[in-house]
């Protein structure tokens, strides 16, 4: 007999989004969170932190594209890259495709999440162990405080702002972002929904213009996250993500992507009425 | 006690959207599909066609926005405009707000759909009473075939090629639908999820290409359609929605749309790469 098992991920109290899964490949609670990985039945197989659909093998191009390339194709010549979170590698294996690329240092907070995906999903976590890749198992608050190294780029691939990447959407840890950054750095982060989260999106755009002088946000859609429209933030002192934009780096790096092109980089930051009439008054350029 | 109903759309037997609701407006079985208006806990009023979710008050506006004003704002001076399907109104709505329009035919072949909208969704059904419309309850199929009027745009506001809307995705329908054109003409029609419904897209663009010179693709992501990125194609002989459209009218309108802008319109065209592999061998411009 075919078994019918469905998981749920709640959002909002009114609205379920059910999967049918085909099996149960690791379920574990860190000292974090807790941390699932299932075989769908459509969407390949996903990763669950606190029940909420971080990764499917379906549709993660969507998500490792936008937050990676937008930036790595708008610096220059990004040598050293630093991610915070990323744990499924999916960030850090677009990171390490740019051949300027000479050091990624990748700090994930939660090793249950890093070792379910080496084990589960070779997909996102197959460059783990990429000799340009220093994997840190630390606090990504604790790694910028402390390291003296600056970056080119930065990416806060971090989840939603409760559980353990809450005190990442917070003005300290962008003013250590910064410090962490060359005089051209870049920081871009996960952020979130303009539907239901625009609120996070006010606070967060707030914060990095405390920091930054150019500030921007930018919009892409996968299947699996609530709300259709989710969104990166874009930070940086001198580099603007469209006027500062290069597309004959795109062309010239002979790299395919499977969402990003040189269109998508620049028609991802236009924005819906509605999301200009909550965020443009937050915007720098 | 608070009652805990909640009602679900099943998709591709893998994935299921539920959505919390406070009490059942209207439920209806008509010729051609069941019909039903809910009030949502979080998403306000929402209609279903054959348990599928159609539209919702919280986000219909990304919609009609972009079937609409798009191939509205492409044509120069757009005065006699047909809707085919658009029972829920919000067409017809967004159509009606440009000047330049003389008459606006809708023809939707449910009663059901557009009574209970009427009685229960004013918020897309309040101008289906408007001098300008003619709304007309019937075949759209038989409608083109048979009708002697020439329109500057055509809206094919349809469900999917399931139910009633299964005809409309053929080429005996685009053949009369270009019959009843002007000579810069442009139809725009639903175009179905790129991520599950790709060879829908590339029957329909397919279809477009026997009967018109240039043949697009745009994008648009609302809260409640499965799959994330949503399509309109769009058709004409004449007119680029690109190189012919001039942003200047829209700024001169003295509309403002929650979705749609200038920005927008351009940015729609932009393709992720995934979705140019599979459809842009069948685009003409």
């Amino acid at each position: 007999m075919q078994s019918d098992l469905w998981l749920e991920e709640k959002y909002k109290n009114f609205i379920g989004y059910r999967y049918k899964i085909n099996k149960t490949l690791f379920s574990g609670k860190s000292e974090f969170q807790s941390v699932d990985v299932v075989e769908t039945e459509g969407l390949g197989k996903m990763l669950l932190n606190d029940g909420l659909v971080m990764v499917t093998e379906k549709d993660e191009f969507v998500y490792h594209d936008m937050i990676t390339h937008v930036p790595m194709f708008t610096h220059p010549h990004p040598e050293n890259v630093l991610i915070i979170g990323g744990g499924d590698g999916g960030t850090a294996r677009e990171v390490l495709r740019h051949k300027s690329v000479k050091k990624c240092v990748m700090v994930e907070i939660d090793k249950m999440v890093v070792d379910a995906c080496k084990e589960h999903i070779p997909q996102t976590s197959k460059d783990l162990n990429h000799p340009k890749l220093e994997l840190i198992i630390d606090d990504g608050l604790e790694y910028v405080k402390n390291t003296t190294l600056k970056f080119d780029v930065i990416l806060i691939d971090s989840t939603d702002p409760i559980g353990p990447a809450a005190p990442l959407f917070n003005s300290a840890f962008y003013q250590n972002v910064k410090k962490c950054l060359t005089s051209n750095g870049i920081v871009v982060s996960q952020g979130e929904s303009v539907f239901f989260e625009s609120h996070m999106q006010q606070v967060l755009l707030g914060i990095l213009g405390e920091h930054f002088s150019k500030v921007s946000i930018y919009n892409y859609s996968n299947l699996t996250y609530p709300g259709g429209l989710w969104s990166f933030t874009y930070a940086s002192d001198t580099l603007d993500p469209i006027k500062n934009f290069n597309e004959a780096r795109v062309t010239s790096s002979n790299l395919k992507f499977n969402y990003y092109n040189e269109q998508i980089h620049r028609a991802a930051f236009a924005l819906p009425s509605f999301m200009k009439a909550k965020v443009q008054h937050l915007l720098k350029n």
